[in-house]
């Protein structure tokens, strides 16, 4: 079965992104990272922010000054929490999406939420520590003194999402066809790898 | 820095020896899998079949027996235990090889023992139950009636294993540069990518 949709997960830091951005333009499909935000944007009501940020992470403070935001109002949301409905919403607009076009979707367990197809490819990207805090302070210019606590925070809380929504451990290889280390491998042979896989 | 010894960890019955065994020929590299069991046999005096059994697998019996056929019997062993005793001598091994000359070596945790070289490229490989079934049937003529049940069984002795001797978690994608699903990316073109990034 040919695949027509590339998920990729990624740790943060790790160039993800990047490698999933540079396979889609190689394989002129359509690119889902930020394009799915504004997409989750217009469903909800919500701000893109607040959806970068709850989308994929385990929450942190209180939403409830962002779920009154939400479109409609709290009537649209049905009794749900705001995480639960913009997961479900998130989980729609994947869907969608993927009957739609072939194209690269980054983050927000799309790698679960597409597990039935057959046509999807689950990549998985990360890099050591020391790494990962090299690209953020070059890439992002992230100045945190404190580069691995930042980095291992932010995998925390992707893997505390990841469980509560999907009942899955976040990056066991077994949910993955592909798991690549960008600083070992570099990140134009994972470009590479990948296309020439679902090519 | 140029990788020149290769690493396989995989599961049981993922085609994982036969990509490293390819990829040792493609690259014209020495190939350890049953030519490190001789080794060991040879220093430690144990039966190829125990080491083969024991030296990746938790044990599942009294290995009374086969300890007292240990070279030099007990008194070699230094009051270790038979696992522990071989565990030792795999290792010693593993890291004259790879000193050596460049190689390809299948499992045996011999990623976590190299794990000080920055020379070596460490790579799991892996498949679904279904497949890995469906291959132990065809290439090893397996007729077990409940395959699922005998490969859960063999992945959770491997795992057990290199927990206790390495403190790690087999398997966690962190441990590998590079991560292959056979299933979805075929054997051959896991030879192919592999000596791709080493070559």
């Amino acid at each position: 079965m040919k695949k027509r949709i590339i998920t990729i997960s990624r740790e943060y830091g790790s160039g993800g992104r990047l490698v999933g951005s540079l396979v889609a333009e190689k394989l002129g499909v359509a690119f889902y990272d930020k394009a799915l935000v504004k997409h989750v944007a217009d469903e909800t009501g919500f701000h893109e922010k607040y959806i970068e940020q709850q989308g994929e992470y385990a929450p942190t403070k209180s939403l409830f000054g962002f779920a009154m935001t939400a479109k409609g109002s709290a009537g649209a949301m049905n009794g749900l929490s705001a995480n639960d409905y913009l997961w479900i919403t998130q989980s729609d607009v994947i869907t969608q999406l993927a009957e739609k076009e072939p194209c690269v979707i980054v983050g927000r367990c799309a790698d679960y939420i597409l597990r039935d197809r057959d046509d999807v490819f689950n990549v998985f990207i990360h890099a050591p520590y020391t790494a990962r805090a090299k690209r953020i302070r070059e890439e992002y210019g992230d100045q945190t003194e404190n580069a691995q606590a930042l980095l291992e925070d932010k995998d925390k809380k992707r893997k505390v999402y990841y469980k509560h929504y999907t009942g899955r451990e976040w990056g066991r290889f077994q949910n993955y066809d592909l798991a690549l280390n960008t600083e070992t491998i570099g990140l134009e042979r994972c470009v590479d790898i990948i296309c020439g896989i679902v090519k």
